[in-house]
Order: C-alpha cells, then sequence, then structure tokens
C-alpha cells in the first residue's frame, strides 16, 4: 500500500499554489498559478525519476518506463486546475495520487511489464475556459485542436494565448501517445459513498450533460422613467428561464439535475433596465433520453418566454458529453483491488465530468471514487480525510499494478 | 433666445471624451473621463467670463456675477458624468444649456441683479458609486459627507480617494453656497412628451424611489454532483426575488415601476451553484403610500422566498428618496416661459431622480424638460433633436432671466 502521509503532505504543498479565500484554492487553468503548480508536480516527477512528455495542448506525462519496450502505457490521469473558489482535492487526489502510485512502486523497487504514465490534464475544471475537460476533449478527438485553442475567457483572452504566455506548451502532437489503459481516481463531489459508508466507489457510469449558454437580448432603458408596458427586461426574462431550467430539472427526476451557475446583466447598472443578459445552464443526468428531453424542454420554454417578453434569445451549447459507460474490464479490476484490500465499496454513478470520460472513448478507462465530507465540492471547504485519500490510492495502485503486469 | 447651433456644437463636443461603444458615451464620474469633461467645462466658462467654484466633493459652480452684491444666485445644475452605457445628453444638456443661458447673456449684453451660477453635481447618476444624486444630497442635507466619501464601488475603490485621484476636490464646504433659487433641465428620459407631441415638459413633481440590495446567501457546490434536494442555490432564489419584484410592481399599476438593474452571482462558474447572489431592485412612484407598500411587499416576499429554499437574505437600503413636490413658484416660471416663448408644453411628473429633487429641499426648484426620441435614456442610442434642445434652453433662459430679475 501506499504510504498516506507523503501523499498527504505533498496534497498539502501543492494547496499552498494558488490560494483561495477561504482555506480552498483559486489555480485557474493557464493563470501563473497554474504554471507554479505544474513546475512543482514537474520537479516531484523528476525526482522520482519520470521522465516528462509535454503536448502541444500543455498536458503533461510524467513517465515510468516499463519492462516491455513494445507494451502501452497505463495511465493515471486527472488534473491540476481548479475552480475560482475551488477545494484542494479535486483533480489533485488524482495527479498526486498517480505520483504517490510511482514513488510507491520505486520504493519496492517493483517493476511492470506496461510503463506507468501520471497524466496531468489541462482545463479540467472549463470555467476560465468552456468546456471543461477541454484538453481530454482533444486528445480523445471529440474538438478540434484549433476550435480548442480559440476558446476565450471573460476577459478576451484565447486558450492558445494563454497556454503561450505561461510557457507550458510542447511539441508532442495531442493524441498521438496511446494508452493501454486510464485509471482516474476523483473525489466523489456528491454525498452518497458517506452517506452509504462506504470509502470506494467503484465508477461504473458518468452522467451526460448540455452546457447551453443563453443570450437574451432586450433594450437597455432607464428603471425609472420608463413605463412598465414599454419595458423589454433581459434581466427578467433571465430570471424566468433559470426558474425553467430547475423546474424542468425536477420534472425529470430522479437522477437528474439543472442549475444556472454562471449569470450576467449587462450594463449592471442599478438604474438601467437591462439590455442583454448571458447565463449557461448545466443538465445532467445518466439517462441519454432524460438528457435530451431536459435540453428539449428548456428551449421550448425559454423560446416560449422570450416571444412573450419581447426578448430576443440566442441558445449556444459550450458544452455537451453523452452518458458514459466505463470499461467493465477496468471497471473490474478497480472493484477486485477493493476487494482484496478490504475496503467498503459500492458501484456509483459519476455525477460530474471527469477526463476520464473522454479518454474511455479512446482507451479502457474507469474511475476510483473515494467520499468528501458533506458531499461539498467547487467549494473551498471541500474536505476529505487523509484515511480516505489513502485507501483510494491504494485502489488505484492495486487496480493499476494488475492492469500494467507486475 | 439661444444660440442652438453653438448649443448643439458644445454638446458633440462634449460627447468626444468618454465615448461609449455604441455611439453614446462612458464618462462614469470620477474617472479620468470625467475629469476630462470637467476641464473642458471649465475652460468653456472661463472663456465665458465665469469664476468656477469647486466644493469639497467636487461639485463645480461657475458664476457669473450679477448686479447687487447681496442676492443669492439663481442657479442652473445638472451633471455631466454617465452611464456606463448612457447617451450624450442625460444631465449634459442640463449643464451645457446652462452656459449657454451665460453665453446669450453676454451675448446680449444683459445683466441680472441675481449673480447666475451653472453647477456639476458629482455622481448623479449612481452607477459607480450609490445612491444616485450623491454630492446634491450631501449638498441637501440629506447624507453626511463622510459617509459619501466612504461609498465603495464594485472594485473596492472610496468615492473620497477616487475624488482626490482625479483631483477634483476643491476647499468649499458642501451645502455652504446658499441659492435663491435653482432650475434644472433635463431631456425626459420616457416616452411621454414625444407621444402628446409637446416640446416642454413643466415637471411638477418627481417620483419617490427605493434602491433595495439584496444579498441572498446558499451554498457553492458541484452543479453535477449536487442532488437537486441538497442544493441552497442563492441564484434560483435571486431570480425568484427579481420575478417578484416586477409582480409587485405589476400589482402596484398604474404610475409605479420596479425592476433589477443591477445583478451578479458568485462565483459565477458554470458548473457551479451559485453560492452567493447580489442584486439591487428599483422601486419608484410618485404615490408615497404605494411606495411605502411596494417596498414592504418585496420584503415579504424575498423573505418568503428565502425562507422556503432556505437561503439567507440582507437586505441594505442603498438609495430613496420620497416623491417630490417642486416649489410652485419656479414651477409657474417655467409654465410662463414655455407661453411667452409659445411651445407646446404640458406638466409633467419626473420619472427618473435629479439633482433638483434634492436641492428643492434647501432652496425653490424647478425642472424643464424636453422629450428624447422614444423615451430612451440610459442607452447609447439616447436622442434628442437640436430643436428640442433650444426650445428646453430657451424656456431654461426666461425663466431664470424672471427669477434672476433683468
Ligand atoms: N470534476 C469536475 O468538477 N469536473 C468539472 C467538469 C464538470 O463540471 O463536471
Ligand atoms: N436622471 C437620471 O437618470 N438620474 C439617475 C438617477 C436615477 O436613477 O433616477
Amino acid at each position: 500500500t501506499v504510504n498516506g502521509e507523503r501523499l498527504w503532505q505533498s496534497l498539502m504543498e501543492m494547496a499552498k499554489i494558488g490560494p483561495g479565500v477561504a482555506g480552498g484554492n483559486n489555480r485557474q487553468t493557464l493563470t501563473q498559478a497554474d504554471a507554479e503548480g505544474r513546475a512543482l508536480f514537474r520537479q516531484w516527477c523528476e525526482e522520482a525519476g519520470c521522465t516528462m512528455g509535454l503536448d502541444s495542448l500543455g498536458t503533461m506525462f510524467a513517465q515510468r518506463p516499463g519492462l516491455d519496450p513494445d507494451a502501452l502505457p497505463v495511465c493515471i490521469g486527472s488534473h491540476l486546475d481548479t475552480q475560482p473558489t475551488g477545494g484542494k482535492y479535486d483533480g489533485v487526489l488524482g495527479v498526486l495520487g498517480g505520483l504517490e502510485v510511482i514513488r510507491t512502486l520505486n520504493e519496492l523497487d517493483l517493476r511492470t511489464k506496461h510503463p506507468i504514465t501520471v497524466v496531468n490534464w489541462t482545463n479540467e475544471e472549463g470555467t476560465r475556459f468552456a468546456p471543461a475537460m477541454l484538453a481530454s476533449g482533444v486528445f480523445a478527438g471529440m474538438h478540434e485542436q484549433a476550435w480548442a485553442e480559440d476558446r476565450v475567457d471573460a476577459g478576451g483572452t484565447r486558450f492558445g494565448d494563454a497556454l503561450d504566455a505561461i510557457g507550458w506548451r510542447g511539441e508532442e502532437p495531442v493524441g498521438a501517445r496511446k494508452m493501454h489503459a486510464m485509471f482516474e481516481l476523483h473525489i466523489e463531489q456528491g454525498p452518497i459513498l458517506e452517506a452509504e459508508g462506504k470509502e470506494i466507489g467503484v465508477v461504473t457510469h458518468g452522467q451526460g450533460l448540455w452546457w447551453l449558454q443563453c443570450t437574451v437580448t432586450g433594450k437597455d432603458a432607464h428603471t425609472g422613467s420608463t413605463p412598465m408596458a414599454m419595458r423589454v427586461d433581459a434581466g427578467l426574462g433571465m430570471a424566468r428561464m433559470t426558474e425553467a431550467a430547475h423546474r424542468i430539472a425536477m420534472a425529470h427526476q430522479p437522477h437528474a439535475v439543472g442549475a444556472v451557475g454562471h449569470a450576467e446583466v449587462f450594463p449592471n447598472s442599478r438604474n438601467v433596465i437591462p439590455g442583454r443578459a448571458v447565463f449557461t445552464v448545466d443538465f445532467r443526468t445518466p439517462d441519454l433520453e432524460k438528457l435530451t428531453s431536459m435540453r428539449t424542454a428548456f428551449e421550448a420554454e425559454a423560446q416560449r418566454i422570450a416571444e412573450e417578453a419581447g426578448l430576443g434569445l440566442e441558445i449556444e451549447e459550450v458544452g455537451h458529453f453523452d452518458p458514459v459507460t466505463f470499461d467493465p474490464g477496468c471497471v473490474a479490476a478497480v472493484r477486485r483491488a477493493a476487494e482484496r484490500l478490504g475496503h467498503a465499496h459500492m458501484d456509483i454513478v459519476s455525477g460530474a465530468g471527469h477526463d476520464a470520460c473522454w479518454i474511455n472513448r479512446v482507451a479502457p478507462t474507469a474511475m476510483v471514487m473515494c467520499p468528501c465530507v458533506d458531499g461539498l465540492s467547487h467549494n473551498e471547504a471541500e474536505e476529505i480525510t487523509p484515511g480516505w485519500a489513502k485507501a483510494g490510492t491504494d485502489v488505484l495502485l492495486h487496480a493499476v499494478l494488475e492492469t500494467a503486469e507486475v
């Protein structure tokens, strides 16, 4: 098993980079803090004897050689970027857990047939640049690289320019690296494992997602002197569509969610009726039919609200993935590892999107989950116990060892 | 009568400072653009033979001496600051119309018993620093100066520090200057005069206002992995309260308005359920009882929405004035001037707040309004005709001359 203390210490070291305002992290993708986090990870990997590969979207591949020169690597991947007010474990546990696997193998002087590669995927969170899981999406052939590089943040900076600015663009073509399998360890980000008293979630499926960015167009006008009947209030339209997204998610229970996390009005002045509002609806469910139905229902309802109020409406897809079924062989390896180690475990569906969801399309993939306190994530107060971190990483180690063949 | 071409040219010159993105202006209070606008106005006033006074909140007083050394000045006041996406005339017409009155008197070599003072009040718009009409409010004894200077903008800058930074703090104590009367010329910012085919509005009353800034507190959490039942969504609460503000305004028809122009969610990330939302409701009506009723109804309804959803709610008053009745003598002078000049006119209630609303509490005050195209204001497309500008300024000239005694 792994060294839980060393793992925890690395997690705490990484959390010092890009600190948040309330004990968590703000280490958003392609910022200076991200660059610092990458540099620390590279240093640790090199100290562990790995060679570092870097692709042209900045994804990092720390490789421990295998015994068979022809064998493809078994990868362990997640992400070091965080939400603007994110936690210390979301993504980070999966990357540093992978590093801990390598450190453990080094200590045990254990060689595997397949190389083992720890991957830090660029821009998993999708806050600064939508969509989420951008680099793994290009890696899996789901997006064009040029399109990915053209994504812009709220300040108008292109993804490609931000990548060059922090100096982490590599030469390796994206997707060129073939994989024997990939495993991702991640905190659950939901309440189920803790509630069920399980240390390990064997992730069999992932929810599908639609991110629908809506631009509502009304007419800027004075809040005092414009009669109610003359108003074309884009903010009011947004409010009604936000309620509609919630109503539609509630109508698709169980196993469906919907919310608006991103919302802005323009010019955002107390005495100007908003002439424009921009917001993004996030719908998810593991059921493809429901996913389509939520999207269709929302589009119709938003259109109805807009027409009734004389508002313009444009809906742009800024993120999408269908529900995912992980590779049965890899899932079984995770389940066997949990059983072998004697950890209480259960099958679970991932509520969040993960790089593993994309990589599953180009290599056999599965995920290990550990609980998080109160199911809380995307919050600086996100917390896990050192015991959960170690249990998850032990399962990761065993599943990887079985797949990489000792 | 005034020189309409000269007036129009000055309006167009001023509009070059702090240009907007769509033909209007972004010359928000205490910005570098505001400083430039002030410098141009000072230069014009000095060229017209005025001496420039400056009080310790940056309000400018361009004085043309009177014949009687003991007579108090007749003031003509409005504002040069604009909305972030504002028009070229809102406020500016009143200040440059005042300057045009002085230029006309100079040309005619007409002396008045009372001095005539053209005033540029600091921070009328209230977008960068709430509340609106801040300096005139302190002048009229409605706010403490220290409180006014402590107002902060969205970036955390204090009003007092911003004033020092642009170098427009004067030595004159705020409110020390006594006035014989004040007149404000302003565009209507609403549709009534144009619809009724009148060139002049004789403003008899002004609407009262409540600005209620609401902070809704929920819990940041992952939009994908947090079950619907566990969500405490501050953005959804804001959406419901926005709809409630609209519903309450509609229930107080006629002659009542309500809207949310300022709205923000935090952390404003597509995959984070908002843990906090901040927005401002703007309620107005000329009827004090209705004004109180709208406020009370909103507070109760917002509290109900918050409780139902398990949200925290704080409501802060960030702007307030009661309905205003302008001075009958000054109003009559405006009406007589319109009649004398043969302009089609009607009595009207101001939908917007104006510096005149505060000054009315410390000196006899009235307003002249001219139409604006489609009633549109607080929009870069705000437009008036040179004929309307001249008609309004002619009425201003005559009302002022009668009051200042030729
Ligand atoms: N794991 C995680 O939070 N990923 C971000 C993408 C998503 O919103 O699911
Ligand atoms: N005239 C004007 O737009 N004043 C700003 C204050 C208000 O919102 O009424």
